[in-house]
C-alpha cells in the first residue's frame, strides 16, 4: 500500500471527455487540482481542471511535461496508445494498471481472461480472416456478432450475422480488423456493477443497475435493478472477482447479460462507467470520488444508495429536453459542457429521483 | 424575467474562495463554463474554472475585459467596490442585484432596511465618535457589541462593551471606522435559513439549520436543528419577505438568534452561505445549484433535504483530521484546495450523515 496523497497533490487524467470532467470535479471535492491530457481543444474535462495538456498522444515531450507536472495519473478511457503508457510508467503510477489495460484493450484477451477465471461468458472464436470467420461460424453459429478485437465502443464496429451468408458484409464492415465472433446471447435484461478497490485490497461495489441499450448506446440506467436479490449478488461478488484477479486500483464497469441459465459477462471496462452516473444522485460517494479516492491511496468512502434512481442519457439533439428537465423537481441535470450537437454523441445525463420501491 | 441562460454559456464570478469554487463546480453540473476575477493567484475556484482572471478591483481594463467575457455576473462576497460595480453594471447583468449590495455592505443600512421592512433585529444605534459612541450606550446599554458598519466578517470589527467604561477601548480597536453599537442579545440558539429567489419570482428555501460560532466563526450547523416548527417556519417566511422586498434573484442567507421573545435577525449575506454547505449531502439541489439557476434565470431546483446532516467546518490545522475524517463513512468531505494553513483559516468543511431523527 503507497502512502495516501494529500489534499493539494495533482492527479493527471488521460482523457478530457464527461468522464474526466466529473473525475476532476470529485478530485476537486477532496482538495486535489487535475490536469487533463487530451488533443482536442475547449474539451469538457477542461472547464473544471487547473490545466490541461492539449497534445497528441505520441507527443513524447507533452507526455512527459504531463507526467512530471502530476502525482499519480489515472484515464477516463481505455484505449490509450501502449506507446503512451511505457512513457508515462516509467515517470508516474498508473492506476488502473497496465495489468487491467492491456486485458481491457483486447476483446479476445478480456474474453480469454475471463473464462480462464471461469466466468461465464459468451460463446467466443477469434476471427482474422474469411477462413477463420468461416470456421467461427462453425463453431458458434448463427445469429452472432462480429466485434472487432480493439477500439470498439457504443456499438461502433460490431456487425450482426443472422446467417452465415453475411460472412463476407461482415468482414467487409469491419475492414478487414482483427475480431471476435461471439454467439448471439438471448437475454431477458442487462446490468452492470460499478465496482472499486483501493490500494488497501478492499472492495466496494455501488448497487447493481439495470441497463437499457439502444443501437449500442446506453439509453437508462435503473437502481434498484427489478431482478431477485440473489442475482444481483452474482453480478457484485463476480466484480469482486474480478477486481483481485487484476490487483486492481480504482472502479472497474462489468456488464452483463441476465439469462434464463444465469449471468453472462458482457464486457468490463477499467474506468468510471456510464452506468454509474446515477450514483451521483444516489449515493454520498459517488463513482468519480470513489474512483479519485482508491487512485489517491484513500480509503473508499460509502458508496450505500440512499434512493431509486433512473438514468437518463441525452444524446444528441436530446439536449431539446433541457428547458423542461430544468423545470422537473424530480430531475438532477448533469450536463458536459460540449459545444456542439451531434446525433449520436452523449450530450448530458439526467438522474431522476423515483419513488421509492 | 430574463431568457434562461443555454448551455455552454460562461457565467462570471467576482471572488475565488471557496464558495466561488463550489459555485464553479455547480455551474459545471449544468453546462455553464465559469469565469473568475480574483487578484490572488492559485485561489481555490480557479482550479475548477475555465478561466480565472487575476487583476485588482480597482483594474478598469481587466474588469472590462471580464465582463465582455461572461454572459452575466455573480460574486462570493458582498463588499465589491462601488467603483468596480458601476463598470460591471453597464455592460453585463449582476445578481443578486445592486440594492442587496447596497443595503448588506453597509450594517447600518441593512439594520435600517429590516427595521423598515417590520422585522425584528437587535436594538441599535449609529457610532461615529466618541460623543455618538457615549450616546448609544446611554440607549442600548452594555452589555453591547460594537461592530464597524462595513467589511466586518467572521467575527473582524467587532469589540465587546461589558460596561461604558469600555467605550474608548472598542473604539480604539476599531481604529475610528463608523461603526454600529448593538444591544447584546441573550439567545438560545443561533440558525440560519438559505433562500432563494429566481427571475421568475418564485421564492425558495432549504430547511433552516441551527449553527454553533466560536470566536465569530461558525463552527457546525444541524439539520434538521431542533426547535419548535414554529420557530422555523417563521425564519423561512421572514427571509422570503426580505427577498421579495429586495426584488431578489440568487441565493441569501439570514442567520436568526432565538431568544425567548421570538426570532432577532442577526445579519443577512447576498450569496451562497457557510451555514448552507450542508445542502451538498444532504438535498438533491444544493445551494450553489440553486444560486446558479437563478442568476442563469432557469426556475429553482428541489432543495428537499433527504437525509439528516451536521456540518463541521475544517478551520486552521483541524485539516490534520482529514486522514480519520477520510476513513470515516458518515463523512462526505469538501476541501478548498488552500496551499497555505493558517489559523482562523477556513480549509474545508465535513458534512456527516447523521441518523435520521
Amino acid at each position: 500500500m503507497t502512502a495516501p496523497l494529500l489534499p493539494g497533490s495533482t492527479i493527471g487524467i488521460l482523457g478530457g471527455g464527461q468522464l474526466g470532467r466529473m473525475l476532476s470535479v470529485a478530485a476537486s471535492r477532496l482538495g486535489f487540482k487535475t490536469c487533463i491530457y487530451e488533443p482536442g481543444a475547449d474539451c469538457p474535462a477542461s472547464h473544471v481542471a487547473n490545466h490541461h495538456i492539449q497534445a497528441d498522444y505520441d507527443d513524447t515531450k507533452a507526455l512527459e511535461r504531463f507526467a512530471n507536472s502530476v502525482d499519480v495519473i489515472t484515464y477516463e478511457f481505455e484505449n490509450i496508445p501502449t506507446t503512451a503508457l511505457d512513457i508515462l510508467e516509467t515517470l508516474r503510477p498508473i492506476h488502473p494498471g497496465r495489468e487491467a489495460l492491456r486485458i481491457s484493450q483486447d476483446r479476445l484477451t478480456e474474453k480469454t481472461f475471463l473464462q480462464d477465471l471461469g466466468l461465464q461468458i459468451a460463446p467466443f472464436a477469434p476471427v482474422d480472416d474469411a477462413d477463420s470467420l468461416a470456421q467461427a461460424i462453425d463453431t458458434i453459429g448463427t445469429p452472432s456478432i462480429l466485434k472487432t478485437r480493439r477500439f470498439g465502443y457504443d456499438g461502433k464496429g460490431q456487425a450482426r450475422l443472422t446467417s452465415p451468408a453475411d460472412a463476407s458484409k461482415a468482414l467487409t464492415d469491419l475492414q478487414g480488423a482483427p475480431a471476435v465472433l461471439e454467439g448471439f446471447v438471448d437475454f431477458t435484461a442487462e446490468i452492470s456493477v460499478i465496482a472499486a478497490r483501493g490500494t488497501d485490497g478492499r472492495v466496494a461495489a455501488f448497487d447493481p443497475g439495470q441497463n437499457v441499450h439502444q443501437d449500442g448506446i446506453l439509453r437508462t440506467t435503473t437502481v434498484p435493478a427489478p431482478l431477485p436479490n440473489r442475482t444481483l449478488t452474482d453480478a457484485v461478488l463476480t466484480a469482486g472477482r474480478i477486481l483481485n484477479a487484476l490487483d486492481y486500483v480504482g472502479v472497474l464497469g462489468v456488464e452483463f447479460f441476465v439469462t434464463p441459465a444465469g449471468l453472462l459477462i458482457n464486457e468490463i471496462a477499467p474506468r468510471v462507467h456510464n452506468s454509474g452516473h446515477w450514483t451521483q444522485n444516489g449515493c454520498m460517494t459517488d463513482q468519480f470520488e470513489q474512483h479519485i479516492r482508491a487512485v489517491a491511496g484513500w480509503p473508499l468512502g460509502d458508496g450505500s444508495r440512499h434512493s431509486d434512481i433512473r438514468m437518463e442519457n441525452l444524446i444528441g439533439d436530446e439536449m431539446d429536453r433541457v428547458p423542461s428537465l430544468a423545470a422537473d423537481p424530480t430531475c438532477a441535470l448533469h450536463l458536459y459542457g460540449k459545444s456542439d450537437t451531434k446525433p449520436g454523441r452523449k450530450m448530458g445525463h439526467a438522474n431522476f429521483l423515483t419513488p421509492q420501491t
